[in-house]
């Protein structure tokens, strides 16, 4: 006796609701209690733990690095030389990486040309002539075209030539970082930190001074200097951003640690160490020379990471939402 | 009277559901009714907003960066001095990060030996001897083994020696990324964008023109390129990829913004702005020699940041599944 | 006839539920368990395949990279030259990205002066000191304020010359990787792989062999070498490390893939392929000199990414409970 029109307006004017019954038991009534604060506690305690409630962004960010030190060295055909920073950080600008050159090979005035090697004929760096040449009274040797004289040690000086001296360089580290979602911008360098704190901070003390001993960098990362300076190697420094930018607990600074990355076991793997090769170019009467230095040394690689966190209404919703099931579960089970 | 068996089968074939009651309520009905259709736009509108349908993926990226100008400039002592590229972006390959020296300070011919420091025995530089020189007529100095001789001036010129002409040097930033998730790649010059359009492009009309004027930059970063030019300093070239991959609304263009890294206020930090030394070696009659330049300038960091979002049929599984809760929560509460 | 008092203890202590109705009706009761177990399959099948209950870590990485190879190359107006790492390598130490030249244009014994160029007076190289100056019988052309004389040639050389000698050059990679949240350090070189196996691996039996060959990397990526060495270009090595570090399945290797990064028709675009200039300066009777290199090669930018995976509590209860609505909503619709 209703027509369709009014009999959709009823539909929407009508609420269904489930019968319920209500039952007088003491036991089951304080098991579902019991169990709903339960559960309630847990969720709590997990999205304030895990911070559920955040929106997370990774860090953007951008390094500085100021070396300072000069090593004496006595390196051998060469007598007393003075390292400064230009010479011992090698030809690259510093940036996320710098290094310290800690030992050194150095192969004066070569030019090109042909000559022997001192190892067989069965060498390879230069391009072999194919010719066999006398290398001297006893043996044989391959010639090869090749910058001349061939560098002959392959062995690096023990114990390394600018290890003592390297070991006191300090770095001051610049970060600038920023989470692009949050539009929040921050330095290692915090505002409070003037010039004569800077000058004075030690990390032994302050674990946010910017300023690092090269000596104390390696021997956080559980390595030995003077060992390590030998055939070179590779420490991280790793600078750990973990922000919560919440208003009432906003915390946003940075955690330096250091390991080292390279394999340590020399005798596992090819190529120990870390060593590069560089080379200084002059000319003689018109021929093209150059000095070679196969450079040991110590590249200290800056790794910037982390994330902030911040309160997203999003993911509230969709935590609490996805919790909120548990509740139905229980009033279910205890049917 | 019935076995186990045919028990068991009887509960799969039992269907449970609850009794309903439906009540002719005008208020109850319609209170339900808004309830459920503001929580379900407020869900809808909030996945679409922050779609959380999407499954995200962080950017992968590798920039190459191409300068070009050239600086005619007086240096005190040297007379006019040309600088191209290879000479002003300093001893470092273009990539991630590009360097221009804007202003100099040059110590001709240093070579190894013991020298007297300018300032007085307190002096650090170079490694001391222990003795104490005459520096001048009034002076004592302590002397050090070092390069000398030893770098004097401790002030950049002002003006800048190449400020004027590195304003209007330019350069083009080419940055191609993927997003390895989504197997999708893209590079910030267009396929669109041909060789006339990349001659004539400007940022002023144009937010997607991929080359840049160095003194726009800093414009845009808010400073004052005359002033940065004096000591130096970090500016931040930001590339944000913000990526809607789903069919219909794709989008994927860089959005280029830029801000000054390092800390302005040159009094309230150690070591401010940014420089660096490096040497041109030389041989003169078999003994070693260097040109030491102490290069002060502007290092432009690309950074590259950015996430793509696709659409995800389990985000939005979960996604819905954590929302449907709250409807049964308004059945609930209305009981 | 109950307290206020008394009243919210019996509230505490009544347990209310839904009064329910059983069904024997096979069609309802089959329809329901068949849903449920497709819905429960479908969920637990998405929750395996897209690892729901794990949280995940994005990768922090470090790279060092060691190239061998010797180039014997007759130059233009130079003869016989040999090339090694130190020359071909660049002024760029090696790191996350590597740079072989394959060709170069050589402007020897520059001087800064004045001098003509031979396009017309339309040039910008160098900076213009408005004079227009004979440049041969036939032409005139504007003087510029440069490092004379100014390079010349503008095409690079074809065949490029060092391409059939770096194809065959090959390159180590060292990389170590963490996942800070898990606290798990990885190296691409893994522990058994001892120093004979790395000389003998081939990248072609063995996908995870750490040791490359220049050739085999610009194959892979589908490009032709000799037609690359030309005008150089930039090859991406990406390095994906998709880790399940659950205990049952742990997995954690490296996977190597290789692409060009820019644009390959070079026709299409502003300087097309790579390459940049740099110079070995020397003093010759007091004047500095310059030998300019204008380098085209390829850069190879080694990117590492990607993120492990670990089960964790959190998230599989927020997986769960998102889904747990979905049973809630079959049983409301079969009402």
């Amino acid at each position: 006796s209703c027509s369709a029109m009014s009999c959709r307006l009823l539909t929407l004017c009508q609420y269904e609701t489930n019968k319920l019954v209500r039952i007088n038991s003491v036991r089951l009534g304080s098991l579902k209690w019991t169990l709903n604060v339960v559960i309630l506690m847990f969720i709590c305690i997990m999205m304030l733990w895990n911070k559920q409630y955040q929106e997370l962004d990774p860090v953007v960010s951008s390094v500085t690095a100021k070396l300072k030190g000069v090593a004496l060295t006595q390196v051998p055909g060469l007598g007393d030389v003075v390292w400064d920073v230009v010479d011992y950080s090698g030809p690259a600008q510093e940036k996320n990486s710098f290094f310290v050159v800690t030992n050194v090979i150095i192969t004066k005035n070569q030019k090109q040309g042909k000559c022997g090697l001192r190892t067989s004929c069965f060498c390879i760096p230069g391009v072999q002539t194919g010719a066999c040449v006398k290398f001297d009274v006893r043996r044989k040797t391959c010639e090869v075209s090749a910058w001349c004289p061939v560098e002959t040690r392959s062995n690096p000086p023990r114990p390394a030539l600018l290890a003592a001296a390297a070991e006191n360089f300090t770095v001051l580290i610049k970060n600038n970082i920023r989470f692009p979602a949050f539009n929040y911008v921050r330095r290692n360098i915090l505002p409070q930190m003037n010039d004569a704190y800077l000058r004075g901070c030690h990390r032994g003390d302050d674990a946010l001074c910017p300023i690092f001993r090269l000596g104390d960098i390696v021997h956080q990362a559980r390595e030995d200097f003077a060992v390590l300076a030998v055939e070179g190697g590779v420490i991280g420094i790793q600078i750990n951003w973990d922000c919560n930018l919440d208003r009432l607990m906003e915390r946003c600074l940075p955690k330096y640690s250091f390991r080292r990355l390279d394999e340590k076991e020399s005798n596992r793997t090819l190529y120990p160490g870390l060593n590069f090769r560089f080379a200084r170019y002059h000319s003689e009467n018109g021929v093209e020379m150059r000095t070679l230095y196969k450079a040991f040394g110590i590249r200290f690689d800056v790794m910037v990471f982390g994330k902030a966190g911040k309160f997203s209404f999003i993911q509230l919703v969709v935590y609490i939402g996805s919790t909120l099931s548990y509740y139905a579960l229980v009033s279910d089970s205890l049917r």
